[in-house]
């Protein structure tokens, strides 16, 4: 049976990615306080193409990870080296995005909930070896404009954290959840009674939050992390008194 | 060229809809206040089919359309018309989302600025002819509870008033959007100053609203008004506490 | 504390559904081949609300989710009777959205892989209770038409089977999905090697289908199968040579 | 009334962008062919944030829009230049995406209708002034491996090409819709008769092609223009034969 992709291609243009996107992938992920989770990945993977050959094969992204049942730094960095191997490629790059679950309590009945945010890993392999560990996490901002301006009350809305990191040792997404949710004006729960309900409206009220400053607050924490070398920190705000969203982002590398 | 659509089925079963979805087509649509305003519908239309029939042709639904450049009741009538003699179907339906644009003036400084709403037509054709209008409206919601329980603030978040009408006489997109914004909270804007800002903090906080609340109220107007036949009122409310949404529903006839 | 939605309402509106939407649930279900699977259900779960009563308990939605770790006929229910009891309502009803996963063998090389299906399940109880369950499967539909009128080749596409039927017995997904698939011009495969291809591509081209074939076939399985009381089947395909989508739909009732 | 965005900042974290995201905007479009079109834009506007500065003034984004009504290259830059002035920034930041349609004659009968692509705007001011222009056009693509293997028929599907420009001189949107079209198997349209249908299907049966195919012919057009001083492709195709979508990309560069 001819291989199509195989032939020499005359057109001498390289690729610098060409893979599949979009493949849903049960997924055992490893919890930081539970032991192990569950869930459904959706993975991004691919590898740069040689300049004389037609295309790549395709199949073998989904052969290489057929045995991709826990999600691991060690499991990622395999897949992407037998990727290489595979293709004959020089570089390999995955990005799973993976709703993970937090087990919280309320903060005074302390009635447990789970709250799902997205957890992101993002890995490549060229002559080096990089991953990225991130999290989206939502939250409540209160803003400090509205409540200094009005007699009573202050808007607020929920709110995202999106922080991607670099780092030579492991992130727990936990690590970076904690920092999202105590930059915010207070972290959300799936489940809050009256009490809870009553807290969480006060804390929030007196702790005002513009965009700008939960986006400043988290990048002081990820500074302070010696294991993180680079990140990047965008928090979009869904804004009640508007249809649009606020946002505000920063990256390592702005006290040079 | 054989006509495959044409060819008895021999399985015997008419279908209830057959049609396309998703199609995207410039607008012109009237407006209350402004003459008229430009937009991009996304439409469903479809008929349904005999049972011996193979398959509808699918071309002429956009033929039908060729020339549908502004949105009017009596237009939507003759599309269907023209696809039920065209296809000789039974009943012909049409779906209509549309961004439609109001221009408010904020509450204090009178800035005015566009707000995105999508109105919403649906229409269907067979012994009687019967058309819906219906709008979805961004607003603003401030929670009871939180306000009664807490010492100060409140919880509060952007929500959304989703209106479907049925009627004898033509509805104004307008009409609709009023009804929903003063059924919430308060309106949102898309551009406020600080005035304004203060004004609607202390407006929603001395206007707390369930989404029952707003369900409610917006029904009660509904049913004030005597050209609107049936409704279905759904109210969704982005929760800044939580990460899933508080939603409420209502149909007429619960007064039987 | 005070209790604000348990307060009198003068309106007097009661209201259909009021409850939650889009809460991410980590869920385990039972797979018909291979013991279990674990997934992220999303949940809307909602009662109706008495015309003197000014709001629902949202929090207590959850609370009753709060052992639901397996999906089951018998779970599903027991949670709408508790909903029923807790918030003394007339009616409860719950709607899941799952990923499943089906492992599949590729027709030629038998190649396993994984492949995510959307499962669904909607229950109401009022005087009685009632299950829905459902799936949305992808699969590959080609053109009859084009394949008649053109010298070589047809087009062809990706298109969902959407299938939700009301049973007495309690139907498994895998059902479903078998009919879902056997009513395309071919299933389709995350993992396929070229002798794959070949005999798909082959046999779709054997088997033309419109989205008005594929609705009657699965039309005629569903007709066929006792346990089932009720079903609703639509079709939609993401033709290849338009931006727009083909669709086709049937209830049960087109034999009267 | 106290502006507590104005007030000095001791965290001293510049901040790379700070501005609003998904305000929809109505907007009037010059078109090659036909004068004007008009259109709704999703707009995304920011600037950088000063160190010592709590937050920016959100609302002045929109009050620079005000005027906005025609999308040109030179108004684009006015509203850069504006908000750097206002906000007192250094860089500032706006990117569209537009809803465009191209009418677009059938091969055979010559029928006309519009297609809907997504037009791309962004375009950066701080020291220099920088725009890109960019579409996202739906297109055809047919399986090169799954023609040669397979006796009869070919694998097809609708795809996306998606080309991001930066120029010196403007580029009109039809001429990358152009280069789009041109290097996939086959042009899509919105409404086709059979005879075009039959001429679309043999057509693409003649001129099989790769996601890797369609990224470096798209390549070595741009390539070839010389108002182009930077170019990304990437096109993802929405496989018939698999539930995920195949992906190539490539950047301007890869001669060196």
């Amino acid at each position: 049976m001819k291989d199509v992709q195989s032939e020499k291609d005359e057109r001498m243009v390289p690729l610098k990615k060409v893979g599949i996107k979009g493949l849903k992938w049960p997924l055992k992920v490893q919890d930081k306080k539970r032991g192990f989770q569950y869930t459904v990945a959706n993975i991004t993977i691919s590898a740069d193409l040689h300049r004389d050959l037609r295309g790549t094969h395709m199949s073998r992204f989904v052969e290489v990870l057929k045995n991709f049942e826990i999600l691991s730094p060690k499991g990622i960095e395999d897949i992407l080296i037998e990727i290489k191997e595979k293709l004959g490629a020089n570089s390999a790059h995955i990005e799973l995005l993976i709703p993970y679950f937090i087990w919280k309590e309320s903060p005074v009945t302390k009635s447990e909930s789970p709250l799902e945010v997205c957890a992101k890993i993002y890995a490549e392999l060229s002559d080096s070896y990089k991953i990225y560990t991130g999290v989206k996490v939502p939250v409540h901002t209160l803003c400090p404009c509205s409540k200094e301006i009005s007699q009573e009350g202050a808007h607020n809305q929920r709110a995202e954290v999106d922080i991607l990191t670099r780092s030579k040792k492991m992130i727990w997404f936990e690590d970076l959840i904690e920092i999202a949710e105590s930059s915010a004006s207070c972290p959300i729960y799936t489940l809050l009674k009256r009490p809870d309900e009553k807290y969480i409206t006060e804390k929030a009220f007196e702790n005002p939050k513009f965009v700008e400053d939960v986006t400043r607050d988290a990048a002081l924490r990820l500074e302070e992390d010696e294991r993180i070398e680079w990140y990047r920190v965008e928090v979009t705000s869904f804004e009640s008194i508007h249809n649009h969203q606020a946002f505000a982002c920063v990256e390592k590398g702005w006290m040079n």
